[in-house]
């Protein structure tokens, strides 16, 4: 952490975000079939916390709403913990109107058992399972359209098309950018310490990261966000 | 741990398991709906590392077989990682001859969707998702079949009528023991330290025990292991 704070410090970014309320989810989230049982997803949650830690050393006021996650939440970031995709759309519009920026890096599930058991579904002798998903509301897509002030970053994890399905999102969910890894590749994606990503433009413009640590990767967002932010004031 | 190791010791369980192999299985099972989803459990694995801690520190050789947890391996403790519930059934035939004890702690998925996805799956603008899943061998069943020397105990983990689907499993699986837990009651179960359990036993006796640590509960199964172990010698 010594490490990260100095490499922070010396890019001269010491305090850049001081006075700014940064909203970060993380993590995946997960949907109960019954009370064993869940839907998730392979999210591991480093590059929200990465997000999370080196916003907080810039100065800015964190607020880290993440799903089930092994990881220690980073010095002086206020947590929030959530299970479901519901339950982090809840926690994110209790604070969407207060924030600033907002980086949106959890993986969340996209649909949900439609029935939840009240007690632990026992084996059939013969019989398959039919779980029925309905669609979740789509957080990012929710935010995009109450965005006033709010300078709003997407994750796009794909493992193909990533840049046609990346270039969409950003401009059917009205974000300001969106940063797209392809989860397949090495040195990438969950669990990874690293990870290769692109970053896109609302105006279409294109940014391509070589691989580097994700608290690096925090910072390279957390800086576009800044930038975005002083464009449009 | 020292605490732990020296209530070992005054329990004169002191190198009590030296010379014995014990297979330990730990943690959920994950199965792949596609790269990202997954259908999991709620299984910390806290009760299995525990199990796998203490016959290491009684003198055990311990094989841990464990599906994703961010548990550390204990000392001493030879680790295999595996996923899905076919993996850990390999991972289990592989070691079981050579064992003389096995605590399935695991709490393994009993359904795997029937179709994994290559890519991820991409949410559909208007349709429900639906995945059908098929049943899973029954590692437990598979090893009762197949018991020869070993001592074998099993876990129940139930949300109702936790007594009679406990002594139905343990005649039902040929085990010589069962460790029976309501996953809902309060300081029991999933995340927690303490555990609340019952043992049953292939002959109908039930033994209750009262809530206390996971590592002690840990070591009056390796008591009851290593009990019926030596009457059947």
């Amino acid at each position: 952490q010594i490490v990260e704070f100095m490499s922070s410090f010396f890019a001269g970014r010491e305090g850049d975000l001081r006075g700014l309320k940064v909203l970060v989810t993380a993590a995946g989230t997960r949907e109960p079939i019954d009370p064993v049982r869940f839907v998730g997803n392979r999210s591991s949650g480093k590059m929200g916390y990465a997000v999370a830690q080196m916003a907080a050393e810039r100065g800015a006021e964190v607020l880290l709403i993440s799903g089930p996650s092994a990881l220690a939440v980073p010095p002086n970031v206020k947590a929030v913990q959530v299970e479901s995709t519901n339950e982090m759309l809840e926690a994110c519009l209790a604070a969407y109107d207060a924030v600033d920026i907002v980086i949106k890096a959890a993986a969340v599930a996209d649909y949900r058992p439609r029935d939840v058991a009240d007690q632990k579904i026992k084996k059939k002798t013969d019989d398959a399972l039919t779980v029925v998903m309905d669609k979740n509301p789509d957080i990012l897509k929710t935010l995009g359209a109450k965005k006033t002030h709010q300078v709003l970053v997407g994750f796009a994890a794909e493992t193909q098309n990533l840049l046609a399905n990346a270039r969409e999102k950003v401009v059917k969910k009205n974000l300001d950018m969106i940063v797209a890894n392809d989860v397949t590749a090495a040195g990438a994606g969950f669990n990874s310490d690293t990870n290769i990503v692109k970053f896109l433009y609302a105006n279409g413009d294109v940014c391509e990261l070589e691989q580097m640590p994700k608290v690096d990767v925090a910072n390279r967002i957390l800086d576009e966000a800044l930038r975005i932010r002083r464009e449009r004031a």
